[in-house]
């Protein structure tokens, strides 16, 4: 059985490597020296042209509460073999430092810091995996929502997918993400009680195997709900199903609410339209279709050009678990930490793929916003000291490929990143659920159409200022002054 | 923020239609018959031979723990409506039933019932959606982890991947099923603490960037941790990590421990190999390889045969995730319900898709062991009643393809499932993790080799005894037969 401790606090939930890390910091005394990480990924999910910011409440609430409590301090001491010295030490360690992120619902991209923790290097270093296992998880999934509604369009969505999400944190941070994403409603009522999400859901196929005999399974089912969606799969959709349905539906007439019927397998183009058929002819046209079964941006919009008739759709698998891509790959890199004379200076990793070289320094993120027709230019990194909208114009060029650029001037650079902790302490309000929707929805028109498109849209720019680019090659060149000076002496 | 609630019970963690459905069997006054549901998956993942079942630990402390808490009945009343009478229900709703399943570790099948539940309509309709969200998750890493497992063969396999996990419960429950397939170790201290897993790491890139320099890092490093594993790729593997690895362990000599060295980058197969002679060279001929980097079974399998020199393979998101294929879809269905006069009587869902069609009536699942060879015949699925172990000879033939039959006579018939609750009352004690980790090794034993490879892995029979499949064709006409009347009649 799972071990009785006395809690099952989450300042464990770490790699061991981190509290090694921590601990060699801690006995060379350098364990509170300022460190700069930031958190960002590489490349975008899906082959999408954005991607929807998630999970700061979660990484909010998982800092606030950060310390080792008795239980996790006698695991290291009795399992691990960490030493009393070390273990004083965390004993007492909290979340000192300050963060800036992206809010929630943000419309992000590849290489932009979408969270900035500058705390004691121990703190810092702690952090890194659980922040990193909400943030990619919970963006991964407000992306895949966002994605799947931009080709769902008005019609409404729906999230169903629990039973087959990755166990239960999944289920309930992935529906709330969904709806971040534009979803409208999820299956699981845990999740709207915690969250406030709007819970939706009719009835399954074992209602009509407990009754054995469909029809009395619609009114049975009828008699308490007024409003009735109706699974019609059960036995045969067009023989059984829709026919029972419409019959029920006729026979209680205003008593109940007949909001329509359901599919869950078969041909759901074919079933969608001769359903739609019965119905109308029935005088039901204002029933709904719903359908469901193993749906994703793809299906979608297969169904909606070969003219099916559905109204609402209920995604579970596809979308919980982002199926076709399930790991956003977001890193957690050290860009800044201070030197033995209190000055703090920049840090680098250098890789074979020039994609994983890092870029170093205190940054800020900022979207370009055009003022003469309100959509962004693109986002443009910079120092942090630099204000860019103090400047006339901006230089903008791809920061692979430089040859692609241009000024730009009448603009207004909106900092896409808020004050979360400042030494410790929580300054910022996470807004309402329905509130982070609204803004992810509101943000999106800031991008051009070509950026939004499902397949092949083109690369929203991600420049780095002047000043960031140079500060970079500066780096990049140091490491490579050290490599060669020791391969010289050794 | 989180809405404040007293608690985050589980017992939400459902679909809303089971809720609606258990106010329509509680209206109808049916909601205390007896029913009985299975667990089972249609297709095994990853195009593997076999599956590892996992997730009953859970599962059980989820059925111990089943009761609507206060706030759960104050958010069931004031957001979703629910009236008082049917509330005053729930309120004492307990699982009450009978529980049969398989053990955790037990190599399983598709269209095997994994779990039996027997209890009352409304209590075995609540718990399918949590049951499916453990099991799912959890079975299907086992069975990802077996699979890598398999092909690293003796070397050791660690679980590295809580960042990319799917939020946390997957990350600490993911590296649990993971340790059940095979896994020797985890990265995560949480899943340590709470399970019992041993815990494994080293350090990151950031030590040696805190540190700027390689070497200081190293020997920073070694003065704390005896065993050391150095990472060597943070600025160039083979002129500045791998030399100054020798270097710190030459000259800290006996004083530490000198493990290995860890590759997270580049071409894992030349580097390896260029470091294996470097370290050779220097007199390090014990020192161990770590590689990590995204490595899956298919990856692994291309370093082997390309002659990689790997020792220790570290093994995060394709693991966690699933990656190729990042859901199981086991599904709970309905087999059984008791009539208006107390009587059971098994019930069947049709579909146009043959493969979706359910087994009715409750059933046990036998593994069929040749005792003139130890090895496994098959799974034979019986009616609960039958007693293969009496029979002197078993007619084992395909259930879709029935011409693929055998007669097996010298056989013992295991009985694969336990019983897990009995009337409410737990009556199994769940095994140590290292004891179901062995159990699962063991139960290969049963395999032949052919069910094993990971590539076009040859088909394990999954029969159904005669009896078993003449009630389920019995049980397709009966249906086809009420639908063909109701045609008539309307």
């Amino acid at each position: 059985m799972v071990k009785k401790f006395l809690d099952d606090s989450l300042t464990l939930h770490t790699d061991l490597y981190q509290i090694n890390m921590i601990e060699t910091y801690w006995e060379d005394g350098i364990h509170n020296r300022r460190a700069v990480f930031e958190v960002y990924f590489r490349k975008l999910p899906f082959g999408n042209g954005f991607a929807v910011f998630a999970g700061l409440e979660k990484v909010i609430d998982y800092l606030k509460n950060l310390r080792f409590t008795e239980a996790d301090i006698n695991y290291l001491r009795n399992e691990l073999r960490f030493q009393e010295d070390f273990l004083d030490y965390l004993q007492n360690l909290r979340f000192t430092g300050s963060v800036r992120s992206m809010a929630e619902g943000e419309i992000v991209f590849a290489n932009e810091p979408l969270i900035r923790i500058e705390a004691t290097l121990a703190e810092a270093q702690l952090v890194e995996t659980a922040i990193l296992n909400i943030v990619n998880y919970q963006t991964l999934i407000a992306t895949k929502a966002a994605r799947i509604k931009h080709i769902i369009g008005d019609e409404t969505a729906m999230e169903f997918g629990t039973r087959r999400a990755q166990e239960m944190d999944a289920a309930i941070w992935g529906t709330r993400a969904a709806y971040i994403g534009g979803f409208s409603s999820t299956s699981n009522v845990r999740a709207g009680k915690l969250f406030g999400i709007p819970v939706s859901g009719t009835h399954a196929h074992s209602l009509i195997q407990a009754y054995i005999d469909e029809y009395t399974a619609f009114h049975k089912y009828a008699r308490r709900h007024k409003d009735c969606v109706f699974l019609v799969d059960t036995y045969d959709t067009l023989k059984s199903g829709v026919p029972n349905a419409i019959r029920v539906a006729k026979e209680l007439g205003d008593s109940i609410n007949f909001v329509g019927i359901r599919l869950d397998s078969g041909d759901l183009a074919y079933l969608s339209k001769e359903a739609r058929k019965m119905l109308d002819d029935a005088g039901f046209t204002n029933a709904k279709i719903v359908a469901s079964n193993d749906l994703d941006e793809y299906t979608i919009m297969n169904l909606k050009s070969q003219g099916a008739k559905i109204d609402v759709w209920g995604i579970g698998t596809k979308l919980i678990t982002g199926y076709d891509e399930p790991a956003l790959g977001a890193v957690y890199k050290i860009v800044s930490i201070e030197d033995n004379n209190g000055k703090m200076i920049d840090t680098i990793k250098i890789s074979g793929n020039p994609e994983k070289v890092s870029t170093p320094g205190l940054k800020r993120v900022y979207r370009i916003i055009n003022l003469a027709n309100q959509k962004s230019e693109g986002d443009y990194i910079a120092l942090d000291d630099e204000r860019p909208n103090t400047e006339a114009s901006l230089n903008m060029f791809h920061p692979v490929h430089t040859y692609i650029k241009k000024d730009v001037t009448n603009f207004e650079a909106k900092d896409l990143h808020h004050n979360i902790f400042i030494n410790g302490e929580l300054v910022y309000q996470v807004p309402d659920l329905a509130e982070i929707q609204k803004y992810c929805l509101q943000n999106m028109n800031y991008l051009w159409d070509e950026y939004k498109r499902s397949l092949n849209p083109e690369e929203y720019p991600v420049d780095l200022s002047p000043k960031c680019w140079e500060n970079k090659l500066n780096n990049i060149e140091a490491v490579n002054q050290r490599v060669g000076e020791y391969l010289e002496t050794y």
